[in-house]
This record gives structure tokens, C-alpha cells and sequence, in this order.
């Protein structure tokens, strides 16, 4: 099995955390954390404002976000029990997963100077950290953890990568993702694919969460019951664009472009909701589409020179996702050449239209209350 | 505070992992398998054979090493359970520890494979993993774990590094470890740098063991009661006897060679045991002393060929631990000239005597059993 890279809009790649995609995922994270709070709360108190707790961070990359993340966490759970007025914080333990490749080293040398930050804002006068850490790596779609032992799971922009390219029966001739001009049997391909992942994921992490445990999962996503609805093929109808720009100049080998498609699938809430249902171990507590734009920002009083500056950031944040792929795919020699054309074409479409990403966020409990404390 | 490097003998710095770092360390490990067995048999059923165990390696390295130790304690509990006829093994959670500039990517990205192959050769028929694998960065000098969530603690070659230099009084002139030529209060310096550290180690992890957990803990050290005892010195004091050729000859700064000192103690038996009894959390089970020769290899019938090769091996090996230390200190320039010169010390002295490492293993248990499955 071809096991697609897991990479977060942070950039995923070290050389490409660029500032917008750190941007956009703060967004991301702010829309997200009333439901995360709420998550935790719920948790925390049906615990009973336990001693310790332990928290996994699934497709955490390597960037600033990883820690935006964890500090969100330790901070809402620190804000929960204040309002509850317990003197004492909790101990918490949290894992950092990411595929193997993440690049653990970084995040772990700024590690130490986080976590003392961080227990200093949280408990002044304590010499003991507040918060545990801790790299896993491996892939989400497999077990990673011990059975029953996690008690919230969090994951951002991560579960909309498949474990692999969907198995076609027939070529997606011209595109890389789904499109209007797919086949039906690439798009039913891609949908099959999405669903076996999205219940390998959710029956591991059944075995490891414990009963009465919580997840807080943000997909890439989409509004439309449509796969190929524009508001999520767009960004790679771009890019296939470009591509086929290259071919037609004889830049890029036309069977080269054929064989070469996006692993990803980009549910509606729907689908979300029936595969939840469908593996049956977890409750869901609420299900919220939201929207960023992909400039990160809702000013529309921009000048177009500050457009067009958005335009180029947002190429590179493409960039930070799409190269490693194109790069195993096509090799080296083309790839300055892709992402020139690639940027030219986003800033182009920027300028003119409001261009926008969806999230589904879905906050599930682990059935089977009765022995939550295993 | 200046903490030291911790690194351990099979070459903590990625470039320099040699072979013969990694046979001496299997054949320490080989030394120290009775007692790491006699640990975890009684630990397994003093917890009534448990389906979680939770076990660290401090000092885990980056290198093959790193997995020996891992397959060594997995192997071990599945003879342990086999003999006592259990036939379902418990799931093992393995948290690898070194400080956070330790290279774990290298780790991480070959354990997939690693964790694979464990779990076919342990239990042919299961699709779940044996063991999960965890990567936890910082010093053992400070808390690493939730508190009483280690069963078992491993660390091997690893607690002879101290947290720092020890702030001396007086120069150690003309020696960069303690010598027989070092002002008494260096010598005092160095033994209560290690005393005060191994009380940290020890405090901590009480802490974070829980009640009747293990600890086997191999430290290089001494058999003399005289740190100055020259089968603890001898290897730094070559070492210096290169430096101070070349501040002989100008190449060293005569003030930079003083101000440089090894990180290090070598403790005998009764350092570890006094400590223990001091720290006062840990019963001793076992102390044992044993004897590595540098070379690896006990054949006395190896030709002078076959005996310089062994002698430039050991040059590599004692690169590997020495370079960080020497580079932060001295700068880049002089690497190549140190090693050179050192390392035609090393095959000039292991041709003519026959040269051994001491080893001190103590095998310990968290005081208070009637708490111990807390």
C-alpha cells in the first residue's frame, strides 16, 4: 500500500511554514475552539476532575501550529477548571503524532522552552510541569496507542488525506483530482477510498480512547453533496491547469499527467455523520460547517497590490502541501516551473473572486459511559 | 546552568555511529541481560501478569542500539510469559528518552519496520502491534513522565554524563578530567556534581515510577575507591595528552585547554548504593561490577594488524563521545589535528596493554508494594 504523506496546511514540509498558512489555520482553530472547549468540559467533569489527562494531537506537523494546538488545549482545560474553582491543575500527558517522515527533531528542540512557558503562565508557583510530551510517530490509520488510553483526541486539517491514491478503474484523464470532466468510477473511487479510511481511523481510535472520551476532529471539507462541487476541486482544477499548460507546451509527459492524482477526499458533514455512524463506537456531540477564506482574512478593502501579495502567499501555502507530492510524481526538474505558473494563475483568480475554504468539524464521545474510568 | 551533551557510547551524533560503539554496547547489554530479566520476571508477576506494561529507556541514543535495548526488554517479557504459561502477551508502551537535540527522526522513520518485524516474531497471529513506540525528549535530570506511569525504567551508559561541569575552585590545569594531578577540590567538585545529580535522577523518578516498579540502571564507573584510578581516567587523560601536545606546540590555546572538562563521573558500587540510600525511595536488588575490554573482544590471538585496526575503531568510538564536547570548546579548526593525534595514542596503548571499561549495574525497586497497581 502507497501510503500518502499526512500534511497539515502549516506546511508540512519544514521549508514551507509560511506565515499565511499559519494564519489560515489559526482561523481555523479559533472557529473551532468553542467545540473543543465545550469537549473538554464535558469531559473534564464527567471524570470528575481527574488528576491527569491524556490528550493526542493526530497529524500534528511541524511548525508554530503544533504548539498553537497544545497550548490551546492545556489553556481551555486550565480556563475549566478555574470556573470550577479546583485549586489543583491537572497533570497532563500529550502525544504528538505525525507519520514518520514529520519532522519530529524540530519540534522537539523547542519543546523545553514551550513546556516551561507554558507551566509558568499556567501554575506560577509550581517546579513541576504542568503538561507531559511526548512524539508518536506512525499513521493515523493504524493503532498508535495503548487500549484505552487516551482521553481526548484532536485533529486539525489532517483527515481529509487518504492513506493512499484511490484505486481507478479508468484514467482521470486531464484532471488530478475529481472533477466535473472525471469519470463516474474515479469519483466513486475516491469516495469508496475516503470511507474505508475515515472507519480504519475511527475503529483504531475506538480501541484506544476510553469509554466516555472525547475527539474533536476538523476536516478540509466541502457544503455541497456534490465531490466535485467547485468549493473544494477549485485549488487543484488550478493546478491541473498549470500542469496541463506544461503538457500541452511538451514540458510534461501527457501519460506522466494521467497517472497523477491528489490523495485526498474532502467530505460533506453527511458523510462525516453516516461514517460515524456506520462504525457505531462513537456519539456525536455536534457536527458545525464553517468557512475561511483562503486569504485568511475578510477584509474587502484590500488594494490590489495587497490582493495580489495575498495571491503569492497563497501560492506558496499550496506549495508547502502539493510539493512533496509533485515532487515523487514528476521529479525535480519541474517543479520551479509548476509552481510559476501555478502562483500566476491563484493571484489571477484572487483578485477577481472571494475564494473560500470549508471545514466540517465533528465532536464525538466514545460510547459506554459505564466504565469511562478503565 | 550549562547542561552537558548526554551521549551515549554508540555514538550519539548520527555521523559517528561505528561498529565497534555498537558491539561494545551489545556486548555491555549482553553482561547486564541476567539482571534486566530477573527484573521484569518479578515485576510481570508481582503485577499479576497485567495486559499493559509502561517501560522507558533513558539515554535511548539514535542508532542500532536504541532498538537492541527495545527488542531486548519486549523479548524478555514475552519468555517471561511464555514460561509461565500466559497466552495472551501484553500490549508494552516503550517511551525512548534523550535530550531534545537527540536526532529521534532517524529513530522514528525506521521504527514502522522495526515495530513490524517485533510484533510477526512475538505474535505470529496478531494484526495488532506487541509494542507502541514513543519519543520523549529532555534531560532524566528533570520530570519526564505523568506521575507513578512507569513500570520499568532502562537506562544504560548514560548516568556517568553529568548535568554540567562541575564549578570548580581551582584550575584543573593540564587535565581535562580528574587526575591524579588535579587540585583536591576538583576531584571534590566532580563527585558532588554526581551525587547531586544522582539524587535528581532518583528523586524524579520516584516520582514517576509507580509503587513496586523496576529500574536497572548500567552506568560506566570504577572498581578503585579513587575517582583518579586509571581505569576510569585513562581514556580522558589520553585524550589530554594530545591537547596539551598541541598547546605545546602552539596550536592550543594554553587558557582554553584549562578551561576544559569533561562532563563526567565514573562512580563505584558504593557511590550507587549510598545514593540509593540517601534518595531513600529505591531498595537495591542487585549491584553487580563488570568488565568490557575497549576492543570489544577478549581474543588474545589477534596479530598486531588485526589489534591497530581495533585500536582505530576505539579512536572512532571515543570521536563519537568526544567531538560535541571538544567542538562546542575549541571550535571546528583543531577537530581533525585532536583526533588524529588521539587516536595514534589509542592503537599505540591497546597494542601494548590490554585496556577494559568497568561497569556498574544496579537493579532497583520502588519502595512501597501495597500500592502498586496504582
Amino acid at each position: 500500500m502507497d501510503v500518502a504523506r499526512v500534511l497539515r496546511m502549516n506546511g508540512g514540509d519544514g521549508d514551507y511554514s509560511y506565515s499565511s498558512n499559519s494564519l489560515l489555520q489559526r482561523r481555523v482553530i479559533s472557529i473551532t475552539k468553542p467545540i473543543i472547549e465545550e469537549a473538554l468540559t464535558d469531559l473534564y467533569s464527567d471524570l470528575n476532575f481527574p488528576k491527569t489527562l491524556i490528550m493526542a494531537d493526530l497529524g500534528c506537523s511541524s511548525g508554530p501550529n503544533t504548539f498553537l494546538v497544545a497550548s490551546e488545549l492545556v489553556k481551555s482545560i486550565d480556563n475549566i477548571r478555574i470556573k470550577s474553582g479546583y485549586d489543583e491543575p491537572p497533570q497532563i500527558q500529550i502525544y504528538l503524532n505525525d507519520l514518520p517522515h514529520n519532522d519530529f527533531n524540530t519540534i522537539f528542540v523547542s519543546l523545553p522552552e514551550f513546556q516551561k512557558k507554558l507551566t509558568k503562565q499556567m501554575v506560577p508557583s509550581s517546579s513541576y510541569p504542568l503538561c507531559y510530551f511526548s512524539g508518536v510517530p506512525g499513521s493515523f490509520y493504524s493503532r498508535l496507542f495503548l487500549s484505552k488510553s487516551i482521553h481526548f483526541v484532536h485533529s486539525s486539517y489532517s483527515l481529509m488525506w487518504l492513506s493512499q491514491v484511490p484505486e481507478m478503474g479508468n484514467t482521470n484523464k486531464r484532471n488530478i483530482y475529481m472533477s466535473t470532466t472525471s469519470p463516474p468510477s474515479v469519483i466513486r473511487a475516491y469516495r469508496e477510498q475516503f470511507q474505508t479510511d475515515f472507519l480504519t481511523f475511527l475503529k483504531y481510535r475506538a480501541d484506544e480512547v476510553v469509554n466516555g472520551g472525547r475527539m474533536v476532529l476538523t476536516i478540509l471539507g466541502r457544503r455541497s453533496d456534490d465531490p466535485c462541487s467547485k468549493e473544494c476541486t477549485y485549488v487543484w482544477d488550478l493546478l491541473a491547469m498549470a500542469l496541463n499548460d506544461m503538457v500541452y507546451e511538451g514540458l510534461i509527459d501527457e501519460e506522466k499527467m494521467d497517472s497523477f492524482n491528489i490523495p485526498q477526499y474532502t467530505p460533506c458533514a453527511k458523510e462525516v455523520s453516516k461514517g460515524v455512524e456506520k462504525e457505531g463506537s462513537f456519539e456525536i456531540d455536534c457536527l458545525e460547517v464553517s468557512e475561511v477564506n483562503w486569504d485568511a482574512s475578510t477584509d474587502n478593502s484590500l488594494d490590489s497590490s495587497e490582493k495580489d501579495s495575498q495571491g503569492i502567499n497563497m501560492g506558496k501555502c499550496m506549495r508547502a502541501v502539493a510539493e512533496p507530492l509533485l515532487l515523487s510524481h514528476f521529479g525535480e526538474s519541474m517543479i520551479e516551473e509548476v509552481f510559476k505558473r501555478y502562483t500566476n494563475i491563484i493571484r489571477n483568480r484572487m483578485s477577481k473572486e472571494k475564494t473560500s475554504l470549508i471545514n466540517v468539524t465533528v465532536s464525538l464521545t466514545r460510547k459506554g459511559l459505564g466504565s469511562m474510568m478503565s
